[in-house]
């Protein structure tokens, strides 16, 4: 089969390598209709992730059909069309039993195109079949649901229940790509008070808008802080969501936050940020980090299948599998084509 | 009256000052039997908190009884013997109707000996002295229950609820002066499988251990993070909570903690600190900040008073409240006198 | 000034009484603009509640301008437009501090019209008015604040936050009148997977589509416990809310449930239910009852400013607040008029 | 092998069977150590139960050494010694995957001498078996970890957990037989202010007593909602814990607590009760029932581990396996033997 291999920072080719076999008795093999790209692919194509092996297959988002299955898998069938979740649950360590497989110490977590061969190829071997794969609900479409692989529930997860989002909050999403995106699609589940999207980019910022945010800061060009102290009476938001990953945006969302507010970080850091202790002690502010666990998929799905959530307009670009390398060029440059999520399909 | 005054940085004086008088519907006058001193108070004396004014009597906890209530006054009458919270609560902003006074924005919180005078005097104004006091049930002392003015429910609140500690949990503490114990106090209402305390004085340690920490680090002479790994399986603390107030302590508990921990910060810190987000983001740490709300007072009473919480061992040195300033001495050289809590009595 | 009084079970009068004086420190007297009735206003007036004295103004809905406040009342001022909700809060007792003035012991709670004469009328007492009374926003209209003193924020806290519904849920809400209208307005804030309306009326189950119930079933024709069971793949309801009052509406909630749902009770009973629990004890269902605690209405408030609740379709009906006695007739016939909500103003 | 096996209503067997094979890839077969009987045995005995067919082998709880493994376990091993869950988790359906096993629709929960074969028996048959049995304890006896496989996650969390048992709060435990013991044990790792046990038979009293509450109540003789009142300035418990199984003591229940309290349910119960919604629908009470789903053992092993639950006093009385149905009378006349819990070994 053909896959979208790494072959070390910047490097990577869409190539003939051998097909994935079962090799564990709760395997399923998948046969991949629809992929799609994540900034952490971009990632580890810069070589941030040293961990991650060359020649190692990328991707961790699919929907497919499953070709096969291991001895020990009883949920799902061969013919079934399955969404595959970027984490695997091994379903039987502590972290999983606990609601937290994306914590798996078990052989799961996120290892999709980074432990072991991912999704951006014909075929995927994928490991924990009953507790990592979701029937496609009838009446859905290939966009829409493909979006639930990662995105959504990150958004949701990460964002939007570490944030402890209530109906009247003010929530403040810094950063308006597709995982901020995402967040404000899970923040709006809530019915909040008001969605600020801050961004340094206009173009970002009127997605932001049509995903639903009712105000929109660019913080290049105006005092965000400033700003959100002023439509909130001068207390600050209630909830700080951080999706860019860099330290500025996280030291921003600490300051945009009232007192006895909370900062959920989603960005995937490499640096260092600074925690102004020396103001925040006092504040009862509550910071959390996470890995999406996936255990919102379900719920997820079903909002979808009702028409609750539009997931499909994440999708702007669309392209053949194999024209794979064009996708990651459009993903690639988005502040230019405007690409939120690409779609390649077989 | 007399009064410990601060005349600025480094100045303070036992001397006659005029005696407090009801000035708002809600305020109550109380005779101050007992109070004692708080590591804030050394901090205003070193001249950290600039906003403490020049002629500012100190102190924030007390025992006492009342002498005078305003007209608006409902639930104390002259005669009672109270304890003064170090926290004052309007009980009508929405903080406060939210259960955080501590963040009271209608002229509340913590403002005794900060904002307003203090408790170290002969007299003390009680601002919101219905929701602000708590009478000293019968059968208690003066040493336990004036515990409860500020250091009980500090740790108890700002460690413990917000650390959630949950029976079976191992719980790091690291500072073990008069707030980590109190933390260490309050994490052993929940039986934690655990209790670690971690500090570079082997005199603190043993107190701790006293106080009923099961395990105990000197991170001075031994690696704390390995010794709490080797305690956990490889682990990690399910809660770290930081009592210090420095950025060390404060990194070592994001270091202490595991995948899906807490990190309660209760010191109060004069610098920022540095958030490793490049190692935790992945990791589903929450970090909470606070300053105590005193919300806990009723329920730590209610504990005191069925001999759940032994209080009155914080108290080490014991003083008349004309030789306050003998007491600032034992209390500033706690690592030479091993004081605790110090109390001063009428 | 002229006020609905009660007479004992059947009699009302609409009649000369002598105006409200401020007798407390915390009250404040507010002319009443607009004010509605409620169901529980029937059934006082059939005598269901003894404790009811003969004298009685009724009411405890009202919107007005604050005419004079006591001496302790700090954050109103004669003129305001205030919203006068149902709960009274001392803000000093146990409960109050708790987060829970529906079970104030310090002298709130629901007393207006019921142990204090009530809103249906000129002018009204409103005890402890700084924690009982909310500022009405600028650019809303009375209709949709009055909503707000007792009928929203009691679907919302009783029914929905009770019942803890949350993204994705199926939701039953048993009984289409006001109360259960109101739990359907809120269920809504949470963007559950389906609103179920249950009734015996058709009429009413139109108007629980209007307010956006997405299916409906009429439980004199259909058995609810089938239909529910036939779009839940078999589970039943994670939440069912009763908005009734009769054992049979309980009981049925009981039944619709899935196993780890919970029950949320809104209606005011007069009799016992029967509990199965022969069939209940195995299935972690929770039950809660509950009297609005009014914590919500700031919540509530935001978002009828932000239009993000569409408060003022409850009212159906508007009279001048002379035309009482007519008000009265047109929301006890509701089957008849079509009435959910009548409006009295001035 | 021998087993006891059940003949019908009245009648049982210790006798020969087939022994037990491995079936399903996920199964273990495991030779019995200790087993011990349930309240639940009684009653499928006096033929409570007639889903259980004729022919079954008993019991639900059992500590033993993994004999053979299909070929999809992989957390255990043959000469594993293990503590055998009275609750199989599939983990793989939603249920499971929510935390909430004893509701497990993927053919696990509550099964063992159920819907399948049980551990009164030399040998046992264990499905799911990664997720259904622990790694006994170095340093434990078999005493004391076999308490973990039902009544001690029963009190804990149907009992305490459910009923949000809180440091400071007055627990009401009504019934003081097994669960009860457990129910109390498991509230003693929160510290309450009290713990009343409330039953008819004193014996059971003083066992109670021995286990930690500090109040004890013999409702034959006392108005038990009189006494509960009386020791909390009339307002009632914060927690009731039913652990009889009768209308009766579950309706005492409803009588204890306080306003804003919650019942927590754990008896197995034959018939309806009343609910008097007429007095607690305006009382904010929260009633909960539940199955057991065993997600606490592992915290309750670290704690029998560190010594701080002592689990091994429930063991009153100790029999050969082989002399079961001795077992069976002394369990069965536990008012005149005083049996707490029986334990058959090899």
């Amino acid at each position: 089969m053909k896959a979208l291999v790494y072959h070390g920072p910047g490097e990577k080719a869409w190539e003939v390598v051998p097909d994935p076999v079962i090799s564990d008795t709760t395997d399923a093999i998948v046969r991949v209709e629809a992929t799609t790209i994540c900034g952490t692919d971009l990632h580890i194509l810069k070589g941030d992730t040293p961990e991650v092996a060359s020649g190692r297959t990328l991707g961790h988002e699919a929907i497919g059909t499953v070709e096969a299955v291991g001895p020990g898998v009883t949920s799902v069938q061969p013919g079934d069309r399955v969404l595959v979740s970027c984490i695997s649950a091994c379903s039987r360590c502590q972290y999983c039993r606990d609601g937290h497989p994306g914590q798996c110490t078990g052989g799961g977590g996120w290892i999709f195109g980074y432990m072991i061969d991912g999704t951006q190829a014909e075929y995927v071997r994928v490991p924990f079949a009953d507790t990592s794969t979701y029937r496609v609900p009838e009446g859905t479409t290939d966009e829409e649901i493909l979006m639930l692989a990662d995105i959504l529930p990150t958004g949701y997860e990460v964002g939007v229940l570490n944030g402890g989002v209530r109906p009247g909050d003010t929530v403040a999403v810094v950063g308006a790509g597709p995982v901020g995106l995402a967040a404000i699609t899970g923040a709006l589940l809530y019915t909040p008070g008001h969605v600020i999207a801050i961004d340094l980019a206009d173009a970002r910022l009127k997605a932001a808008a049509d995903f639903g945010a009712d105000l929109t800061v660019n913080n290049g060009s105006e005092d965000a802080v400033a700003y959100v102290r002023s439509v909130t009476g001068g207390r600050g938001a209630d909830v700080a969501i951080e999706a860019v990953g860099v330290p500025d945006s996280f030291e921003l969302c600490t300051s945009l936050v009232r007192a006895g507010g909370r900062v959920a970080n989603i960005g995937v850091h490499g640096k260092p940020a600074t925690l102004h202790l020396e103001s925040l002690w006092i504040r009862d502010i509550t910071v959390t980090t996470g890995l999406v666990d996936a255990t919102s998929t379900s719920t997820l799905l079903r909002l979808v299948e009702s028409h609750k959530i539009d997931a499909a307009r994440f999708v702007t670009h669309r392209f053949a599998l194999d024209d794979i390398l064009t996708a990651y060029d459009a993903f690639g440059r988005a502040a230019d084509t405007g690409a939120i999520k690409v779609m390649m399909t077989r």
